[in-house]
């Protein structure tokens, strides 16, 4: 389950986010705006920013894989510098490149992994309370707010673009 | 990780969604206005606005326990009846409630369930796909947008209100 909870689902979520991305894009080309209005557009005065709320959720994924696999020293680093959507877009490929370089037996064991911030002062939590407590949640709140973003500013998104396919079988 | 995912962590979200409503009623009090005004706010005029968010997420959470554990048919159904903040957060702590009625037995064997809705014609997903690919995600999806149309209105929300206590170790 650990497997299917971060690799496989992180990756969906941000090829979902990928795609709204692309709708952004469109929508701004049908009514003839700049689509970097959309990326710095916010939810409140005191909000991040789409841009910023896209590359958070990069951030979480690849941290969050990094620390409970306990390789975050060698989590690729991405600056905060994209300047456009296709920058934008770039950085989310890289993110679901690296975590889908992680096989199922590197996420086995991470119940029991200590995962301890610099900033929690010597506290820790283990990687299960990590990834269930931290990671996941982060990653859908920065998600559905970059969604709630667009959909706020008239971008056609629909909980579908959110979920993506679901697995059906016969 | 099973019950941790579901019990545990969904009580987490619906206590940290009761937390915000607390905040909504206190900032209608300070800026003296009806509250209200915020459960029927939204982020789009064809978006659900905050009541139904919050109803959905109760919803989510009660049924996606019901599906995986295959007791939907028993779960307690509650109208979208509800006029105020108060019966709202009595909504959702029925929800509490009833998902704190599942032990960690009757969320072990749930990878191999089959849930299937008879929207999806025949077609079925397994207890963990329902789970990681629906039922979580869909949970976060209300919530944070509940959290971001109260955050749009002024409400004086962060990231804590969302994630609540870390149970940190020492």
């Amino acid at each position: 389950m650990m497997y299917e909870s971060t690799v496989v689902q992180f990756t969906a979520l941000l090829n979902n986010l990928n795609a709204m991305l692309d709708k952004a894009v469109a929508y701004a080309e049908e009514k003839d705006f700049d689509v970097d209005v959309l990326l710095h557009a916010r939810l409140a005065p005191d909000q991040f920013d789409l841009m910023r709320q896209v590359q958070i959720a990069c951030d979480v994924a690849k941290i969050g894989v990094g620390r409970i696999t306990g390789t975050v020293d060698s989590t690729p680093v991405h600056e905060d510098n994209q300047t456009s959507v296709a920058e934008l877009q770039q950085r989310i490929d890289e993110v679901i490149k690296h975590i889908n370089s992680f096989s199922t037996d590197d996420l086995i064991d991470i119940s029991n992994a200590k995962v301890a911030l610099e900033r929690w002062e010597g506290k820790y939590l283990t990687g299960q309370e990590f990834l269930i407590q931290c990671t996941i949640p982060n990653l859908y709140f920065h998600i559905t707010t970059a969604f709630a973003i667009l959909r706020h500013n008239g971008v056609a998104l629909g909980k579908d673009d959110f979920l993506g396919e679901m697995p059906y079988k016969t």
